[in-house]
């Protein structure tokens, strides 16, 4: 159950009518939907975020890496419709208000809690109606709520996105869970998309604060559906200790083995974002081997799965494995093309510098399968990563040359 | 015209059939157009060139850049139809036949001639269709070939792109002329773009070389349309001094004047380019003004002018001024909300931190407009630049879904 299935956080929701104040109804359907939730932990948490590297942030963003200074986070409180970004200062306020209504009807300080916006930019949040919903979520907060937040922070996502995971750390049952949404705006920097994952897990203080990065670098940040990157985007893990072990501590075996987790379970739902593409219909997911590191392999990755040409190509069930090797080029990672390897769908295209021979028909129909894997070898190195991403369909356009108005 | 106006360059064109062999009905109509020229030079020119970054780079150029150095250029010979790229040695004994077949006919030596190929990445040229192709475009030479060479280069593109400039060097009339060809896969870095401008003045030697890249980060590297960068472009000045002037030496007002003069034809080549983007409605000029530096300046306008965000909105006729703010903000480029000043069609929207209270009617009918100027004054230094894109539509993904089947 998504954000509440770790044990001891629980969620709430509410239709404030945000989007009916903000968004157009060519865009997101005007209805009965909530757009605002709280996600409560029984008690405190370690906490670590990464956010937005635009150097326009919205408020929620700036206030939550002010609240995170703290590492007491206890709830969050997230709305969408409306970014708050661009809203000066009295965007400022009205997140700070925010934190401070769930904090009141939660009995926290206003700091406990972060706050996240997506929506339109540049419109001022409808308070008036937010207060009376913040007020409805915290009263109907349920360890069932996880679904119902997933699809509470939806805009133009299809489909609401969670994901879990179960593991054992030092023989204790450990519960990792998660919730995101993010369809258009997506970039390896994580353009509007706002991500959270919480556990049970105990950790020590600051130990989610050091390895958000890397969990991100390994998921979020390698989604990637149009090369915009947002003011609003953050990803947020939360680990409030209900599971009763060891507190782990970083650089053991336990440290590693809960990372792997945090990152499987952002990877789950990175995947679902990519495969969520406004107007997407298939999945790309790009793995890069061979690199000469980690950090090349993903940015090799990341380009092709970003490249118009690729995602067009794909579309079209195109085997144009031209724009590609073209995309790898250009991605700026170490290429030899006499060492370099592509296949796509298992079918090998490219290698020792030229085209195969290979049989058209049967690339084809790889490329039109609903999901399709180009792997690039680049025989260099060791490095390797994944990036997914979507086609760039003709319904991309329609969706967002009309999304204000 | 076009590289023809400028006095002792002439043109010749044919149809080999190139397109035919290479391309899919659906993104180039067949028939009777050539997909071949050779243009050529009374006398030999100095010759200055910018090729692209994208570390696969075809044959063509790589055999460029070698005949560059020798600096005795006077001839050019471009195919459309086939790249020439990712074709391993058999491309480059390709490209170096091209040169020779041009030579022979011209009675130059093979590295006296530049050649350039634009189309599908990853086949051979058909050289036995090229070979007749060549012979007949030297026998066709004429002073009044510019167009038909213009013509000749297009791969999806929708019209011919020419420019012509008079400009006087030092009591001599000087001419100026260029065409270019590019539409899809259009980048800051250069991607499947080939443009040539021409010029009669006299130059000293190496003048050109040294002053091409200052040009095209002016013009050609400011044009965006989908942020891929291919494996072929290529920006060539040629002068060959037959306007008889006095032959123009760096750091003087007659150089400041000339390149003044090659920058112009270079933006009204590149505006051409933009306004021609695959799919495209609208031509989108963005102006950056007062921003640190014009580095910075150019930075910002060509990612605002490259974001599928604002593109898409500019489409839709869409006065979604937030996702300008937006591109700017993931530019890189310096930026401070509250001095930033954004006007759309002349009608200020954002300043001072938030959006402006707009008639959004008005901005509305701006977006509406077959050019649209958006100007950004970031307000913290002496940096100005324009970048040039396109509106993004649906009809672009049709087409790239589609370009090889």
């Amino acid at each position: 159950m998504a954000v509440t299935y770790a044990r001891g956080f629980r969620a709430g929701t509410a239709a404030c009518g945000i989007k009916a104040f903000t968004a157009g109804a060519s865009a997101i359907p005007r209805g009965q939907r909530d757009d605002l939730c709280v996600v409560y932990s029984a008690s405190p948490c370690d906490a670590g975020g990464v956010f937005t590297t635009n150097k326009v942030k919205s408020a929620s963003v700036v206030i939550d890496q002010l609240h995170l200074q703290r590492n007491r986070v206890q709830a969050l409180t997230i709305n969408s419709g409306n970014a708050n970004a661009c809203t000066g200062a009295q965007g400022f306020r009205d997140a700070l208000l925010m934190a401070k209504l769930s904090a009141d009807r939660l009995d926290l300080d206003p700091d406990q809690v972060l706050v996240s916006s997506t929506g339109v930019i540049g419109r001022y949040l409808p308070m008036d109606a937010i207060k009376p919903g913040i007020a409805e979520a915290c009263a109907s907060l349920s360890a069932d709520g996880g679904e119902a937040a997933a699809r509470a922070i939806m805009t133009t996502d299809t489909v609401p996105k969670t994901a879990r995971l179960d593991i054992n750390v030092g023989g204790n049952a450990v519960r990792v869970g998660g919730m995101c949404k993010g369809s258009g705006m997506i970039h390896p920097n994580m353009a509007t998309m706002l991500a959270y994952v919480t556990t049970d897990a105990a950790v020590e203080p600051g130990f989610l604060a050091a390895v958000t990065k890397s969990v991100a670098d390994r998921s979020f940040n390698q989604v990637t559906i149009d090369g915009d990157s947002s003011t609003n985007d953050s990803f947020l893990i939360l680990a409030n200790g209900a599971a009763g072990n060891e507190p782990v501590r970083a650089g053991t075996a336990e440290a590693e083995h809960l990372v792997e987790a945090l990152i499987e379970v952002a990877r789950e739902l990175s995947r679902s974002i990519a495969r969520d593409g406004e107007g997407a219909t298939r999945l790309i997911t790009v793995r890069v081997e061979d690199a000469t590191s980690d950090a090349e392999a993903r940015t090799a990755a990341r380009t092709v799965a970003s490249s118009s040409l690729v995602k067009t190509a794909v579309h079209g069930g195109d085997p144009n494995w031209g724009r590609i090797v073209c995309a790898l080029g250009y991605s700026g990672a170490e290429l030899a093309l006499d060492r370099l390897q592509l296949s796509v769908g298992g079918l090998v295209v490219f290698e020792r510098g030229a085209g195969v021979d290979v049989d058209l028909a049967a690339v084809r129909r790889a490329f039109e399968q609903p999901e399709i894997e180009i792997v690039a070898t680049l025989g260099l190195g060791e490095g390797k990563a994944e990036a997914w991403g979507c086609d760039l369909s003709e319904e991309y356009v329609r969706i967002n040359a009309d999304y204000t108005t």
